[in-house]
């Protein structure tokens, strides 16, 4: 079955199927579900189809998206359907589509409509809509997780692969929990939200589901880049994924701060997760969560509920009634909070974002459950802001403090509800965290979405370089998850490959603070083959790192086993006179930790 | 006369002046000026020439203010002095010096004594102090300028050779033009803001004042850096200067965006600056100002006279009359702004931030007017609000929009009142705009500040290094005039010096094509030195240069004849086996010259 967008594109690719056929399949499939709380609004089918049939042959070979099948969330434009952010009275006809959108479709995606959300993305619960509350498909009693419920349930069923949601507090991440499927938050601004019906617009992020990493990565990479209309676009970029490195530094939460609210089975997933990392070769890092959660308070009980007033405040004055209660109740709170509370909050902000800086620079990533727990539609309803307020407890800190985030299915609890883990970084780390989230759900074996698709075995990844990145071949302490390993991070390297030299070489133990080898070529075919990586760095950090290294190592080229040159790191023949010759362990790995027992 | 930064450094080097004599000079000349409003608080003298008595030898050699004395505005905080921010009910006794005080310091600086400043560093003017109005020094019916009044008029009237201010608006530039000497302000965030009475958190700066840009580059170069103790701090550096660019391009106002208030003598002055630097070979580009004057207007009409509130809000409440009534009518109305209208202004910020970002991408920095005229104390005080308001018309957007300004001096106008301009660039572009300022000034010819100091001629900048440049030691085919020189041309490089390695080398005739020499290091002192070329390459041109250097030579540290380390050319031993020793010719030039008769 193609139900990945990866197998999709393959599949139109290779002829077995065409996109038209995809598309139609998508629209039988909303019939036949026939949940109406899903899409808010269908495109017309005939429309679609046309559109599908309408990409050529040399598409075919050149879009990443060719005939995807796409949902979009309703608070972003598409051209030609109505954008109402799940409020009637708000609805208006965008003539343009939102930047986001337009950047899919210009990759070969189909839209085939919009989905419902908590109004005004205003919410983690999925409730919140007059257009009804989407059927959980993981278990039906279940609320679906919002804001962006619509487009969650829709990839968890099947019914598209890939859709868009919006993410300022959580909204991205926590319905791709409860639907068992993958939430990518990128980085702020990476992706311009130009076209977005604002929540906070310092904080909003376009979001992607799907049922793999791979397919999230392929939805971020066409949409990713700086877009000059867009005030809240920055100029940075999605790198490519790299392959699972050796000596990954996870965070943790400290003892006594992970917060479930009594629910036990949440727990003890969060600890299974936590194990299989650790089976992923990951050390786990102990990271103290408090400057988090006050983040986290900072965002509803400061300011920033005034900018989702900002965006209904027209509203809330002429048509009070036309808002659901509880976003009415919640928003009208941002018209009372004055410019100091304001520049005070944003004082003590910019005092836990360099605090959290300084905790990441200690870690890779921080890997945390999703949500502390989940709940039924009932007791939502009944105590609507509280629950809703504790789904965020690990997402709600997110935005503000900067960072990218994963959520990635990890387990189906014994009660039939799926757990999740969110693994979160610094702005600019987002292939970081899928190319070790792809891996983590590879371990994982779940089936994805609530259909039990099986998980497709992981792509090989393209180890292209891209636009000026140099490839540099380390042997020692920069090898990953040695002591200099973070320098080559610091200049934004990534893994491209392990391998080894030809036999032309010899290792020595230089002894240098912190001890390095040293790598001399001898004579071709008389030396032994050297374990090591390659690494790309771009041109100008390239530079950087090239200039800081200290003699007596020097960059010149090394042979590698399949006769490629590339450059890496050599050492100066005086200086290994007196230093104890390594050859034999095969490499600076080996050596340290036989010579360490 | 010792008057300059420079000068005194030099002169306490050369041992012919002390610094203890250098700091009781500045007290002489304090008590001799006799302005009693220039000081709010003085160090005990006894203190201070101690202070610079225990400066050691070594201190000598190393410290880059070694024994110059510096007056330090009063919002800025100096351990044993009050800090008042100029209102005697705020004052309070620092038990650690601000960031910058502290960093100057470790820099061989003498702390003379706390200036006077406009309250809260609240104006333009100078006026506004319960301390008196510090005397204009170029022309006494004048305002002294504002808001850092008496560390301007401490440097114009030679009572010490470098002073700090803030800049929030214009504090640190407006002063200058008035007092004739050079105003910088900093990129927010180079120099830390710790120890600094906000005015507004978010967008204030250390400046500095001083007689020349040389001078107030030596102060810049040892604040600037991060902080971790401060959250505003951020990770920026100041490079080193560069030579005079070719093909410079300066922004200057689209037609009929010049506003000089009907001051016609500094239209005359500003057309006269223009055409200073058209003789310099600078081409002027036309510049949409709008988006600029839309960001000034923000700024006084928008939130953030919100975040001075903040700095007094408890001692508006208990004690109003302790505030300048001018202060306090303009702060009092940051109290009625509310989080809307915060959001709403931060918004059209970002917008109007993008547009000078993508502005200043067509052009190297704006020239403008420091200011559109000058006033009498009597017409300010007549007038206080609305003439302030008219000084910062080119001042007022620069920290909001996130640019750094040099003010510099440009002529005295027949009316003797002093004309300056400022030159504007997004941030991070401090050492440029030092570098093409410090070539201004000396091509003004005029003296400095308000005692005919003659400016010295420029130092020779030769050796320094620009931003990201790299420097590289080529000993062969690169070198000027030979094979492979035109490479460094084509990646931009530039020859900075021709000299010899130390005696640790052994050189080779390599069989390749074109012909090449190896250097391969050998035990020190056992070989030959062998002549080399220093280039410097722009880091990403590094990279390109290095990833393109085939084998056997490799890019290592090549050690000089003074003991420097410098990246360079070196061979791999495994490859001069069978080479031709050359090491007796002394150099790759001297072989192939000689060879070829």
């Amino acid at each position: 079955m193609t139900e990945t967008v990866a197998a999709i594109v393959a599949a139109h690719r290779a002829g077995q199927q065409s996109p038209a056929q995809t598309v139609a399949r998508s629209f039988k499939r909303i019939r036949e579900h026939n949940d109406p709380a899903i899409f808010i609004s269908l495109r017309d089918e005939k429309d679609a189809v046309t559109e599908a049939e309408a990409l050529s042959a040399k598409d075919a070979r050149e879009l990443p998206l060719l005939g995807v099948p796409v949902a979009v969330k309703d608070n972003i434009d598409v051209a030609g359907l109505p954008t109402t952010a799940a409020c009637p009275a708000y609805s208006y006809n965008p003539t343009r589509d939102a930047a986001s959108v337009a950047r899919l479709r210009q990759a070969g995606a189909i839209i085939i409509g919009k989905t419902n959300l908590d109004q005004f993305a205003t919410g983690l619960v999925g409730v919140r809509s007059p257009y009804g509350i989407p059927v959980n498909p993981m278990r039906s009693d279940l609320i679906p997780g919002g804001s962006s419920s619509g487009s969650a349930v829709a990839v968890s069923t099947g019914l598209v692969p890939l859709s868009l949601g919006t993410d300022t507090a959580g909204s991205g991440r926590v319905p791709a929990m409860l639907n068992n499927i993958v939430g990518l938050k990128p980085s702020l601004g990476l992706v311009p939200t130009a076209g977005v019906v604002p929540a906070c617009r310092t904080l909003d992020c376009v979001s992607v589901f799907s049922l793999t990493v791979d397919d999230a990565v392929a939805a971020l990479s066409v949409m990713a880049g700086p877009d000059r209309s867009d005030p809240f676009s920055r100029d940075r970029s999605f790198a490519k994924l790299s392959p699972f490195p050796g000596g990954l530094r996870l965070g943790v939460p400290r003892d006594g701060q992970l917060i479930f609210f009594g629910d036990k089975a949440q727990e003890a997933a969060y600890a299974a997760a936590l194990e299989r990392w650790r089976a992923l070769g990951a050390t786990l890092v102990s990271f103290d969560l408090e400057p988090l959660y006050e983040t986290a308070r900072l965002l509803y009980e400061g300011p920033w509920v005034t900018e989702r007033y900002l965006v209904i405040r027209n509203l809330l004055a002429s048509s009070p009634d036309a808002i659901h209660p509880v976003t009415r109740e919640i928003t009208i709170a941002g018209s009372r909070i004055s410019a100091a509370d304001t520049f005070a909050a944003l004082y003590r902000l910019q005092t836990l974002r360099r605090t959290a800086e300084h905790a990441f620079a200690g870690i890779d990533a921080l890997v945390l459950p999703t949500a502390p727990t989940a709940y039924s539609t009932a007791q939502v309803l009944a105590n609507p802001i509280e629950l809703n307020s504790r789904l965020g407890t690990y997402t709600n800190f997110v935005n503000l403090l900067d960072l990218c985030g994963l959520a990635l299915p990890s387990s189906i609890r014994p009660d039939e509800i799926p757990f999740g883990i969110t693994l979160l970084a610094p702005a600019g780390q987002d292939a970081l965290l899928a190319s070790i989230g792809r891996v983590f759900q590879a371990q994982t074996k779940l089936t994805l979405g609530a259909k039990g698709v099986v998980l497709p075995p992981l792509a090989d990844l393209s180890l292209d370089l891209t636009g000026d990145e140099i490839p540099i071949a380390v042997v020692g302490a920069h090898l990953s998850g040695m002591a200099l390993n973070a320098e080559l991070k610091a200049h934004g390297g990534r893994l491209l490959e392990a391998t080894s030299t030809a036999p032309d070489y010899r290792l020595f133990a230089l002894p240098t603070t912190p001890p390095k080898p040293g790598m001399l070529r001898v004579e071709a075919g008389s030396g032994t083959p050297v374990a090591l990586e390659v690494w790309a760095l771009r041109a100008a950090e390239f530079a950087r790192f090239v200039a800081a290294i200290p003699p007596p190592l020097s960059i010149g080229t090394v042979r590698l086993k399949d006769g490629r040159g590339v450059k890496g790191f050599i050492v100066e023949a005086a200086d290994v006179g007196n230093a104890k010759d390594i050859s034999s362990y095969g490499g600076w790995r080996a050596f340290t930790t036989q010579a360490a027992k």
